[in-house]
């Protein structure tokens, strides 16, 4: 399916640059070098590609995430770890990210439905890693979700800015928000009342 | 002005919904009860309500901002302060933030020069509570830039979840925020090497 993936991707490159809504079948077409009829034997619909674009970052995400949550380690080495494989998603798949995280809401039904239940799942099991380092007095949390979606918002406006910046490292990039993330949620950390 | 920011906001709230592509004038129109030439007596053109929609959450933010920078209080303080208000700013004015972070790429010439000038700037108000703390040994940087992306990351990318989720109170969520980053910042914290 190397012709699919390679639609997708372009399809994420059209609709970061120009919208989803303002991107037409058969500029896809045009791009993909491809006819009508032959596009439509890659992919089902406009919205397919949506999913898929979500899907490509999400797949190989949680893939490695669920690794990472069943690894023997400490939570702190678990969380950098999601750390480093969430940026290098996003800094490599910076269209993507940029599609998806603006437009998923134009994804309907069953696409919607597995879009929710993927990201609920990560965010899941990130919470499960904070979770894990409550119970072994490496971190100290109040509130687990609001912790979790700051961690996540550290990370993922991320896309935000890269967005043809030059070059930028995702595993630096994961160092310096991870050291200033476990700091501020490290057990006998000065945090509170600071 | 009264009727021109409610035609602001009543354009932020179909932009937010539908998408700036998709929402004509007449929309807006329909909208505020206007015919199309009344209308026009409020505003330029579709891209000027762009313009505007993001004007009324940055003006008032880079006020209070260049305010508080200019407070005789220590960076932490300061840095606590600038979160407040930038929060309260996301939470109050979800729709606005949606639209200009989805579209500022429309945006053209003069509007988009200022849309750019008014980020930079606040950005680097914040860049210079962080540095003034390295001064003053409350903090401990090492890249003054991306510090502040990640400080800032963590406060916008509450518009992404904060969007039709039941009511969150911005001091307290400030609050959690600012506990974890300045903790993680904080001179001498266990930061490096955790």
């Amino acid at each position: 399916m190397v012709r699919r993936n390679e639609i997708v991707d372009l399809s994420a490159r059209l609709f970061a640059a120009n919208g989803y809504a303002a991107t037409g079948i058969r500029e896809i077409g045009d791009a993909a070098e491809l006819a009508r009829g032959a596009l439509y034997y890659y992919i089902d619909s406009k919205e397919s590609l949506l999913g898929e674009i979500h899907n490509r970052v999400m797949d190989p995400l949680l893939d490695q995430t669920r690794n990472i949550v069943g690894l023997k380690a400490s939570a702190t080495t678990r969380l950098r770890l999601i750390s480093e494989v969430l940026l290098t998603q996003i800094i490599e798949h910076q269209d993507h990210v940029w599609v998806f995280l603006h437009e998923y809401r134009s994804l309907t039904g069953e696409r919607r439905t597995t879009f929710k239940r993927k990201r609920d799942e990560f965010e899941n099991l990130i919470s499960d890693v904070l979770s894990a380092g409550v119970e072994s007095h490496e971190f100290q949390i109040d509130d687990l979700r609001l912790t979790m979606l700051a961690f996540l918002g550290m990370h993922n406006y991320t896309y935000q800015w890269i967005h043809g910046a030059s070059a930028v490292d995702p595993v630096k990039l994961s160092k310096l928000y991870c050291d200033i993330f476990l700091a501020g949620i490290a057990a006998g950390s000065p945090g509170d009342g600071v």
